[in-house]
């Protein structure tokens, strides 16, 4: 029997990272993970993996288990179990950050949540697990040894190496070194940063920054980062507690993590440091930290609307030190210059990662890629958790690092791996592409209604309405003519009154009972032929025949 | 009377350049350059800026003068020039490249295009104009020195300083410094990239990295750089004459420019290098360098399609050695990511920005700004060419500089200045909004249009088509519900029918004549409000109503 390897997300492209191991049509699943929409696939709200493999009947899913609770990890989880109630294995923190959302989504009643501590092993079908410590930018980060009957897996979830952060724990090389000795059969390694050399830094190379920053502010200090990066959070909090500022946190997503990270003891806030949001406006300017959700300008975030002078609570003002502590996510860069230019234009200092050290990257450099590489010493590797270009880059890591070239697999999603003890080789190709969520519908929005989005979106659409006698073929009313997102109106009565015009010309060529096909179609052509030639556009055009 | 300085694009925002200055309502233009849409402005082709200031009757526009050939400082000439046909001024490669456009839009032959030489000197009415040489990253750029009543404004056009460039000429700072000797008034500076430390590097930084590309590739190599950098195309074509490389050139701003370049002296290529698009697989692939557009990923370019293998010339092919030579503008990183994903997968080998030392910018980065400053000495300063944060920072190396606060403005499009030889100051906002180009059309489309357009894309829309007699307001037909980009039919059909049952319920309501806005309005309602509680979305509702 072989070890099938399942990547269902997160392969080739990022986000929704979900994959899993199956021997013997038991599946052990790996993280449920979502994707942010890309700009072509307009009004889709989340982009969630296609589960249709592991819900075939004769697949037996023994559970889930997740690496982080960072959303293109955990993400779809809620529409993952509301098809497969299935139990989730997670550490203290993960699980605390999915609660609220299966809450939200009304199943955290009916979900079977596991908690598993750093180094608990626990048996699931034929794989032992274990969760290892990595350090990334969440607290109580893992990686996975899994072992199985082939062989022992390890994943490196998302990792990085920090020998001594400042907060949380450094990644368990001792632990993952000891499992290499034993023999490791596959490795799985995070790809994110395989592109660039070297380190990844430190979250310590921060302190002096930040520290800097608190030192010379005249005013209010704002920070805006990832919402669930607790230890960048923890840092800002020691040092208002140094410098003797007030915190106030806004944006949902912050205070929700905020508060269950304290909850769980991952966050540590003095006594009578936080002021509701409601009362930003009582602090003392040169006495207040403001923790704001938005680092990557979303339009309708804490930080994008502070810094345009649109938030209810409180915005930009003179004075104000604002530090944008991330970086632009690809495809989010003209969202944050926005943020900045609002930020400068009402007075406010701005420092982000053009111009300051105000942010370091929670998976690792090629350096650290390395280092996992010689401690896990697999025998076979696939990288995992990026763009095609970033699987690559890691795969010449690995290859440098001594992994044979017929040892190591590039795959993406869909593509299954077989394994042995000896041997790695391509299995067959499952489902595995989008499914969007948009509004409360699932999987209700696919390439036909993206592809009219699309066009509607280009160049709007122009509604033809006829009239016609069933039986003489005879116009009884319309042709009516109305578009939107098309043209001004000013400018497009003339047009489409030519257009009209062609359309009752068109039609006065049949003769006799009209076929309602034919009608719409001629109906059709004569406008888009007339806009065609008076526009160069293409909207999308609707004949609605009316049978009198 | 005060000289008014009048900017009509490029500041606060980039793209679209174009400027004015005034004396006793005679006009002096700089700059005719577009922008390219925004992801806001959803199928807009182009972006204009608005000269409704110019064409006030009371204005008298003497010419414009270009100061190179980049589409942000000539795109939006051909639009301009409709309107408003005055002399344009300009260098010989810039004049080049303005006349294929003014012949794709039929106005070449009506146009008066005046060339003038770096060094030249020319009185439009009140204002004596010279160019003087600027190094940039298309050859034959200039700054302006134009001499006014009120005294010398100094405009760097878009620069940097390479003392010794391999090609091309470097900024004449001897001449800025001669006439910062003789005074200077005013200095609309390049800011660009004014966030960045240091120097922004030579062109002769690349010789080294595309030598060894040239000296290592094992078979063919494709470089895609901006269309009109011809320095560094004139660069490759050297290193493929020593490596004897035949040279096929696709994309069709790429041959024009290379055409035009090499007929007015700015690009030297020896005799039958060049191969013919056609026959791009008739060469030996280690003899080839096949220069690309589409540098930027642009879907439609020959990159993209060479990369994605639906060029209809050549596709990518195991062990291709591929250069993007330039940075992705902000925005674009995700269709550039794209490209390089399809080109690994392909099998070619990809040097990008992330990973390689393959471009150089062209605008000045802190120190070289600096030294513009030093140079020219102005008296006032205005930021410009730029986004706010860009501005923001270049007025910050003027105060650095030893420019005085109140000298210095920054100022954004629309926002006249006036100046005196002893002042300056703000005067009124002139209108200097967004001009849209979709198709033929120009300025049909504006805030409406881009409304409906941003509300279709994202949920689509639904058409109730109802017949209802005038009088007894008795349902003759429908109500019939369509939709398109809304839900795929399969879902939809119950959702709609719903909505059509709640339309007819409400319609029930109504007692005798019915009032068409008002059965119009109701249609709208019922549907909108069934479609919310059952898929929170909000697709465009367009009742269609028939008189029986």
């Amino acid at each position: 029997m072989k070890l099938r390897y399942i990547p269902l997300g997160g392969l080739g492209e990022v986000g929704r990272n979900m994959w899993a191991l199956e021997w013997d049509d038991q599946v052990l699943v790996v993280d449920s993970g979502l994707m942010f929409p890309r700009e072509d696939m307009p009004g889709v709200d989340l982009v969630i993996p296609d589960i249709s493999y592991l819900l075939r009947k004769d697949k037996k899913v023994l559970g889930i288990v997740l690496t982080h609770g960072h959303e293109d990890h955990i993400g779809a989880l809620p529409f993952v179990l509301k098809r497969l109630n299935v139990p989730v294995y997670g550490s203290r923190l993960t699980l605390g950050l999915v609660k609220p959302k299966l809450k939200e989504h009304r199943i955290l009643r009916e979900a079977d949540l596991r908690e598993v501590r750093m180094g608990d092993r626990f048996q699931l079908g034929p794989f032992r697990v274990e969760l290892i410590a990595v350090c990334h930018s969440i607290p109580d980060a893992a990686a996975l040894a899994i072992k199985t009957p082939a062989g022992v897996v390890v994943y490196t979830g998302d990792f990085k190496l920090d020998d001594d952060p400042p907060w949380g724990r450094p990644t368990d090389l001792a632990r993952l070194a000891q499992i290499g000795r034993e023999g490791v059969l596959l490795l799985l390694s995070d790809s994110t940063n395989a592109e660039r050399e070297g380190h990844s830094g430190s979250e310590r190379d921060l302190i002096e920054p930040f520290g800097r920053i608190f030192r010379d502010a005249p005013s209010r200090i704002v920070v805006a980062s990832f919402a669930s990066n607790i230890h960048r959070i923890q840092q800002l909090i020691t040092l208002a507690e140094e410098f003797e500022r007030r915190v106030v946190v806004a944006g949902r997503s912050l205070q929700t993590n905020v508060k269950t990270a304290q909850e769980l003891g991952f966050l540590r806030v003095p006594q009578g440091m936080m002021v509701p949001l409601k009362q930003v406006d009582s602090v003392t300017p040169a006495r207040l930290l403001l923790l704001m959700a938005g680092s990557q300008g979303e339009p309708m975030s804490s930080l994008s609307r502070y810094a345009n002078r649109s938030h209810p609570a409180t915005v930009v003002r003179e004075g104000d030190w604002v530090v944008i502590s991330a970086t632009p996510i690809p495809g989010n860069e003209t969202l944050v210059n926005r943020t900045i230019n609002n930020l400068y234009k009402h007075g406010g200092e701005v420092f982000y990662s053009t111009t300051a050290k105000v942010h370091v990257s929670g998976h690792a450099y090629r350096d650290e890629i390395k280092v996992m590489l010689e401690t896990v010493k697999p025998r076979f590797f696939i990288p995992v958790h990026g763009e095609y270009r970033q699987l690559l880059h890691n795969s010449r890591i690995a290859l440098a690092g001594g992994i044979r070239k017929e040892n190591l697999r590039i795959v993406e999603d869909g593509q299954v791996v077989l394994l042995t003890p000896e041997s790695i080789e391509l299995g067959e190709q499952v489902p595995a592409g989008y499914v969007f969520v948009d509004g409360l519908g699932i999987g209700d929005v696919e390439q036909v209604v993206l592809r009219d989005r699309t066009q509607l979106a280009a160049d709007g659409m122009v509604i033809v309405t006829i009239g016609l006698d069933r039986s003489s073929g005879e116009l009884r009313s319309g042709p009516e003519l109305i578009s939107r997102g098309f043209m001004e109106e000013a400018y497009s009565a003339e047009v489409l009154e030519e257009a009209r015009r062609a359309v009752v010309a068109d039609l006065a060529r049949f003769q006799g009972e009209p076929e309602p096909a034919l009608v719409r179609e001629t109906a059709h052509d004569a406008v888009q032929r007339v806009i065609w030639r008076r526009t160069k556009r293409q909207p999308m055009v609707i004949p609605m025949l009316t049978d009198w």
